[in-house]
């Protein structure tokens, strides 16, 4: 038969998820490991233009762990991480903003606008501009005990928390057809920039927005039970159990709690996504099957 | 491998052509015997419905002849045709818009509507709706000469032609998300109703719309060459050649000449595919492949 | 004296109404049997268009029972009615669409567009096009006891009740300038049709609309008295008290409780007027005679 | 036969005027004579109010000369004429401008707000509002030759013409549903008031307005003949013939000047009508008789 | 040191309070007296304009006291005051009304007009135009209670009090850029004109506009205590204490009232300030000084 | 005298020139060098807040040459010039953009936004960002040639120059209050980035949005004459003629071209200031004197 037929018939199935999901926001989180593979890199691009043509609202977050550090050995500053966060004195926070919203920033933005069309592009922002995200030093004792961490004795310099979002200028960039791109980098009172946790940017960004969606997209196939089988569907309750039981630890911890916390803000759904399967963000959203792990709602 | 992935493949590939066709308009002309099957109609209605949500503004006009004899029967009154031409006198009039815009067209909305979501939503034209299609009674010699008949001795009645598209109704209601379904029935200055060839209602207001695509859903596989094989592409020279020589012929002249009318009003291509496959219209809209035959305008 | 002044004196009675009714919806019901003598139906015609041009929110509704039967017949198909509602089986049913939607409906929409001018146009609707009119199937018991009688052993068929009207459409297609004529057909879960009493359906679109007025246009005076004097205002308890005794009865019965039903969902006034009388909606909205019999608000 | 019948039908036969007029702009200039009886006031103003109600966007502008003699002489000025113009020096202007803006004018604004409904309310400006009416200084010998008569030997002082009217603030009141009121005083540069002939201002406001109509109600019949029979339509061609015989004379002339201005500026129709007849407005605009004099344009 | 760089710096100044007012409503109400002398009048003008070219939406409502009784000596009318209340019987009206509406407030509405510029222009109003101004007479024993002073014997005539403020008219104005410049003359239920103090005026509207800030230029330093020394800075119960105690008295009380009414009707701060300075206004809003009495709402 | 009173006076002054420039565009490059000193950096960004509340659309773009030269020698890649231009390979393009976008364009961003309120924010971009700047690589013999120096034998790598600016994001952002901070930062078709000389790139914005001035606030007092005096207006030819005579060299020669080019684009005026003195743009946009060289359309 016909190969095209089939293609059509794939196109269908996407059908009901376009429906459900036309004018809804989407904010998809990336991680700095998965923006490294060539392929991946531009399967992940696609799909977010594609989203963003079939009506829906995507919002990019991205870390930058890796580049950060490699960029601070050439400087010759030897990175250092307190309980797993960078401690951030204030040239390292300038490296930091160089490297997320001068570097990886552009180049998400630009790698997007390959593939996107007329009327329909990135727009890189850090959380700087127009006051987008408003921020506080982190309070250490509350912040490492969300986290599960025991906070570090030496102060962890300029690590932010976000206070508000100011979503006037994403909408209105969503409603005038852009995707915008956003560094995890804080604006104090004074002007100051903050490195915060670009998981966390995701959530207070999703719960701001009502999100449906919040997407995490990781090196890892999502969160696995004691035996290391992959759960696909976890709730609230017992997402805050393995956390406390150590089942779910280190990296995915924040994720996990952040993806909790946008939940709790209002959030429809959280996705942890292994980003290292191309076009997964489609997966997850087009297909019955689903992929990695989702998070939901109290009921 | 994942088939889920594969599928992610797919709707991929669809990409640049929605990109290419977002915001455009589309006019979509369905022959009353592709509207049989019901899994054929299921499909066509579901394709439709994917095209407006990846932003392709919708419009679809349809035929009607099989069903309007088959009431003019139950009637009493014998189908009469000239020249290949439905004689239409006030009673058969009074039946064909009965038919045309109470029964078939409705009957494409609701079933548009089932698969459609909230605020996609077809909505039912007859070209006396909004005086949307204002019409005067054909000039039986220009006429037939254009379809490439000898006029028939006898009178053709209430047969008419479309003098001008009111557009406003029809745009407002694309702004406003809707899918205009339209019959082709025409009105005139004193409000009464003519019957029109439904290929040259949609290439009237593929026209006045100045549409991207006019696509018209047949029974066959395309235009044919003397021996019998589809021509997949065909240029406006070529296009009135073959009608000509006679080889494009019958049913297939009207909608090569209303295509070719089409392309002089601005039209970029017409297509002339195959409804008896399901999916068709994704199929030539979505893929490299194409389906039946497109003619092209002069460059 | 001269005429024109005399002419112009009467313009100007009517300006306290205008004042008062500028920028409010009316709904307008007009059975199936004032629409056939043709000097009255160009009289309502002209009188929607005016009202329409004074700057009142028109929406016609109409019913059809005598040009259905009168179908069904040639057809052959027996129409049967139980306890005046009328047996809708799925051939029924077909009939019923064919006749409102695409012949009466389109009848009424060609006169109005005869009188109108530019920008102010008719435009037909089913309650199929934009899932306007969100029906089901009546609950026997409930609906024969609210029009007063015992419910038929036999089932009636797809014969419906508006659920939800979409108003949407309708309220999009009056700030455009346009006049909605609806035909009394709902549309089910799956796109099925179903045949609604058209009081019913002129009631939950005023209802729904926060209509100023439904007016009922029927072939008789008004409602009557014991005596079979006309009772020019009757209040709602008046209008209960003599539906129970029975004074209201027959047909009258459903127009006098869908009247009801308007005036608890917030229309202001509900009149019923004798449209055999020519211009009788003007007399009623313009003069202070009024005419017929007006049912008014608790208050 | 019902007397609200025939006044239904009264009110059909304006349709057709009502229907071409809609959304068209009336300049309608008012002497200060006919401002004088009360029944002819109320008449007045209650016409205006009609008309905007029917969708016609009316702009008054009046007119004062009476009141004006009247209050000088209260001041203790004597009222002086140069060749029919008023000899305006600045306390004169300032008394001009008092009576004009600050009683004629409010006085129409409050009768016709006396008659007029919600969202529909008169607004009385002058042309120093919003710099509505930019003005300059007669040039002597161009505005005597232009009405016909000798310049005088005397500086007639403050008296000005219209040198561009800004439109916008006319416009956006318009759109907002209210009806400018405009006294015919104009600014300078330097913000000093200028005294214009009404009759001017009127065909400058209907010039820049691209008007329908401009109405001169007067108090006379119309423009007559040499034997003084009212001459019902006149072509610009005849009329400058008239003047320039001098069958058209005195306060005649400025109205026939400024309404041919007004044609070749755009106007459709100028209608010298007689306000003394009550209603006279309406008589004009809505029925087949007319009243008055016609000056139609050039075809 | 370049004395265009202190000006620069003097700029920079005044940008806290620019930022702060910014699409704020200021209302100015400018007594009769401060609009006498040339260069106090220019620099009042320049300064409204200067506000509105900074954002803020200014409304100006004036007086005209010693005008309206120069006007009534020449009508040969002796002005006369019951209470400090001009007794204002019909003719006297018809003077208030022509030297509010006609005379001063034009003089005010060109003086701004000759400093502003293209699309940013003053429009004079009355409250009788789009009746603005709602009023009734005034109840005499509540009046003159609030006032401070025995209610006289003699009956007031056309002395009235704001109902309420048509704000529409004014709100479309400021968004269309126009500084509307407001005379006291408030409407009644059948359009008769009333006389109404121009402090009250300027509170009302304030209060319905939820003002920033109610300015009132007075011909004096503001409030002074009992040894005559200016008071900077007042609170509601201590200015309701000064006026029982008398030491606020005569011309002073109404403005101390009708600014503690529009306190109470939400109006952020009152001034009281010295209109003989030049550009006290500019002082007052952009420095950090202050000038006159500011009352402040209860915290 | 009162102090407060010359501040209001010094306020006044501007009012002809915030009068002029309300509703226009300013372009302002502000050099690397000029953003090194605090009281200097902050008088910068309070003049552009101050030009933005007085309703001038400000866009500000930025070099950044120092800084990128610092950072690369910290990353050990020794800086290199071909003929005054950066040779610009891989390594080093990540570089210019990571300072250019990530670090100065951010911190300008903040410095303004400290010093702006509610609604009016500074948000950086890169031309990377929305596809705003369009570039292809320098065409090496022109671009020398315009600048007036025999191009270097060696390849300069990634250095661009403009093809295109998409206003559409710059023109949505201005409409939403905000204030676009450019980096000189092209994208290619594949999305590579060029570095491109900041003078240029304000240049073609200036010209793409037509705007009022292109501010070229730089280190030096402005264009000299040959005995070294500052020269306050230059036209065109005069500039062209200096050009040519080596008069006018170095880097101040790229200025001039890039003005001479907005001039020819439609900029309106072209001003070369001196950044070292505070205040330096309100100096030259508000006041009479000046500063700087100013050069003119031909006329």
């Amino acid at each position: 038969m016909n190969p095209s037929i089939d293609k059509a018939k794939v196109l269908q199935e996407a059908l009901p998820y376009i429906r459900e999901f036309h004018g809804k926001v989407f904010v998809v989180k990336i991680g700095g490991s998965v923006m490294i593979e060539e392929n991946l890199r531009e399967a992940f691009a696609k799909d977010v233009v594609l989203l963003r043509y079939v009506g829906i609202n995507v919002v990019v977050v991205h870390g930058g762990g890796p580049q950060i550090s490699r960029v601070l050995e050439r400087f010759g500053i030897r990175p250092r991480f307190l309980a797993g966060v960078r401690k951030t004195d204030e040239e390292t926070m300038q490296v930091v903003e160089m490297v997320l919203s001068g570097d990886i920033n552009k180049d998400i933005v630009a790698l997007i606008n390959r593939f996107s069309g007329e009327n329909i592009y990135a727009v890189g922002l850090s959380g700087r501009d127009g006051r987008l995200l408003k921020a506080r030093k982190i309070d250490k004792k509350v912040y490492f005990s969300k986290i599960g961490l025991p906070p570090p004795g030496e102060d962890v310099g300029l690590v932010g928390e976000v206070e508000e979002v100011n979503t006037d200028l994403i909408v209105s960039l969503l409603e005038g057809g852009y995707i915008p791109v956003i560094a995890p980098v804080g604006v104090g009172e004074e002007g100051e920039a903050y490195n915060i946790n670009a998981d966390f940017v995701a959530s207070s960004i999703a719960s701001s927005l009502k999100a449906e969606k919040l997407i995490f997209l990781t090196d890892t196939e999502g969160v696995k039970d004691l035996r290391g089988r992959l759960i696909p569907t976890l709730t609230e309750e017992k997402a805050r159990e393995l956390i406390k039981e150590g089942v779910i630890r280190e990296g995915m911890v924040p994720k996990v709690v952040a993806g909790l916390e946008a939940l709790e803000g209002g959030v429809r759904k959280v996705h942890i996504v292994d980003g290292r399967i191309p076009h997964s963000v489609l997966v997850e959203v087009f297909t019955e099957e689903g992929i990695g792990t989702e998070i939901l709602q109290r009921t």
